[in-house]
């Protein structure tokens, strides 16, 4: 099948018509509730476009394709195959359960399709590598779907704890994510059942409280990982909740505890020698468009120690565009420059995915072994 | 000396002097920084007077009563013997660093004088329970100055918690308490110096996290304490830093970090199944007479997870009186009742002062055995 060269200014194309064909296509495998979410950030990034969707069932592809705005000339198919060997697809999206994860991702690879995965992105890293691997050898680009990452509020609590005048040195890092589920959820979702998203809450918000204290450690990996002696299981021995300590080298520790039994929190705190940073709905804002966290520098007590000097700050951040719309545009613009520029795939992108399942594993590993600290080996 | 018994209404008395007979007459025993205080809060508070100050060096301690506001009639002594000898004085107020708690505590109760004594109450469960003993055999109520306990918001706060259908199960809570203090501190300050305030950070800072943690837990003691293994220690062996995790039997679990190091954070997270809370500014409120905590209960999403349904909401409580002269009040209101009314002392509050310092010496035994899990056994 035939790409279009990036098309210089001089071409008699209307820059309309340029934008339509300079977008990324986007084919779906699987329909999974997170889909739906992310049609609409296809939709609404301007460099992108839902191209096919493929479930199983035709009939329910078909049905999603037509309730989540794909565009008259989308396609629905009726496996994952067909997705993949579409040529107008460019990338694609998989939500599918963690478990198949290696085989479609891998698949999707070597088709040349650019790959944006959902997390947790396997079920440990020896898949993970295999992933890399197979996008690394076919020069597609890949990313997690970590939303978040994206937000600009995200940029900015980066500038704040980067400055050592306003944050200093770090030395501790908290972060919670908790939802309590129904019963239906604790029956029948793919995320308490062992052989499809087998890592249970550790990989589905376990992962956001470890990407959440990497990208706050600048992604230096923690040295050693001890897990909290309080897991929950359910009958298949799925994690329902569970928490960790991580240590570095240099003393910094940070705690993270997830649950499927407990009410929604989301929460880093993160403490510094000169400032402290507290945000409480990291991973989807309370709000769409305007987002919040709060940072206080040499906070103190006044004379009589009756107040606080220096108290916390909200810092408040708009953004017309949602956190996942900014996801797609940036994963979109990478695979343009690929697909038109000749660019490489951006390394960062796998590698923060990569250093997030390591520390996943360690937690599930030191869990597995009664809570004995497990070593992090890079 | 003469007590006046409690005086019946139909007694010639203005209702002016009557309130003045019956203050409770508070005789401090050290001038230490947070005395002043307290000394502001005997003030304040309606049925206390501050009657003495009692110091090794008689010109400190009459510096002190001019500096913070003792009346014409105080007297100020040049040892703390003085002020426990004072028959006018009916409850001392003890600042002195917690290596010289066992002592004065207990020559005081023995002397028939109420105590209010700082925290932590001790250097260990054993010396309190000999403080405990004496105050007990003595006839004298014992109360510990932690102060947020006697805010108007720590009872709100805990209507939250207390209510099945807004916060639900306890699951987890999360305490920190930190402030970067200057190198002149970490010099010279009674609370890096192994002789005076041996317990470091732990004592100081550490706790109050593990008062906050039993608070929410309803004092219900853990099982089991492991602490973290990330302590940081002066050249002598008093901690600077320091945190653990606590698990009880039923599945609850509460992490807690303190430090010397970090800038100054004073939180409360607790989730539950239904709810959760947070509070920044638990220990002493961000502003005087007007204090915050957050509260949510079902939190979740909106139909296509883009916001938060149930958001977590601001509580705002106002207090005129500051809560160190509310805590002065219900020390004094006990005193009250006990010289006036032959009321029994209260036992809640040395119970909850034995629970927490139990828990600190579980903490520091687990430091001291390289982190190995503490059982508690009460």
């Amino acid at each position: 099948h035939h790409r279009l060269s990036p098309t210089p200014s001089c071409l008699p194309t209307s820059n309309l018509q340029m934008a339509e064909t300079t977008k990324i296509r986007f084919g779906f495998i699987g329909c999974a509730e997170i889909a739906r979410k992310i049609s609409r950030a296809v939709a609404l990034a301007p460099n992108t476009v839902l191209q096919a969707v493929g479930s199983r069932s035709l009939d329910k592809a078909r049905a999603f394709a037509a309730a989540n705005g794909f565009p008259a000339g989308a396609k629905a198919y009726g496996s994952y195959e067909a997705v993949l060997d579409d040529p107008e697809v460019d990338a694609v999206y998989v939500p599918l359960p963690t478990s198949l994860h290696l085989r479609w991702a891998v698949l999707a690879a070597s088709k040349k399709k650019h790959v944006m995965l959902e997390k947790p992105v396997a079920l440990n890293v020896a898949e993970f590598d295999e992933i890399i691997a197979a996008c690394e050898s076919n020069g597609v680009q890949l990313m997690d779907g970590t939303m978040w990452m994206h937000h600009p509020r995200t940029s900015k609590m980066k500038e704040f704890l980067s400055d050592v005048n306003r944050f200093g040195q770090l030395k501790s890092i908290r972060s919670n994510f908790t939802f309590t589920v129904s019963s239906d959820f604790l029956e029948n979702d793919i995320r308490v059942k062992p052989d499809l998203d087998g890592l249970g809450a550790l990989g589905d918000e376990g992962w956001y409280c470890l990407r959440a204290i990497l990208w706050v450690a600048e992604y230096e990996l923690p040295k050693t990982v001890i897990a909290l002696r309080s897991p929950v299981h359910n009958q298949f021995g799925v994690l329902l909740a569970c928490g960790a300590t991580l240590y570095w080298e240099d003393g910094k520790v940070a705690t993270f505890y997830c649950s499927f039994l407990a009410n929604m929190t989301m929460d880093i705190t993160a403490l510094g020698t000169k400032g402290a940073l507290h945000v409480h709905d990291f991973i989807i804002p309370y709000e769409e468009k305007e987002a919040s966290f709060f940072a206080a520098t040499e906070s103190g007590f006044d004379e009589g120690v009756t107040k606080w000097v220096n108290q916390p700050k909200a810092h408040v951040i708009k953004t017309d565009i949602p956190q996942e719309a900014l996801m797609v545009n940036e994963f979109a613009r990478l695979v343009t420059d690929i697909k038109f520029k000749n660019a490489k795939p951006e390394k960062k992108w796998p590698t923060i995915s990569r250093k997030t399942q390591l520390v996943v594993d360690a937690v599930k590993a030191s869990i597995d072994r009664g809570f004995e600290p497990v070593q992090i080996q890079e």
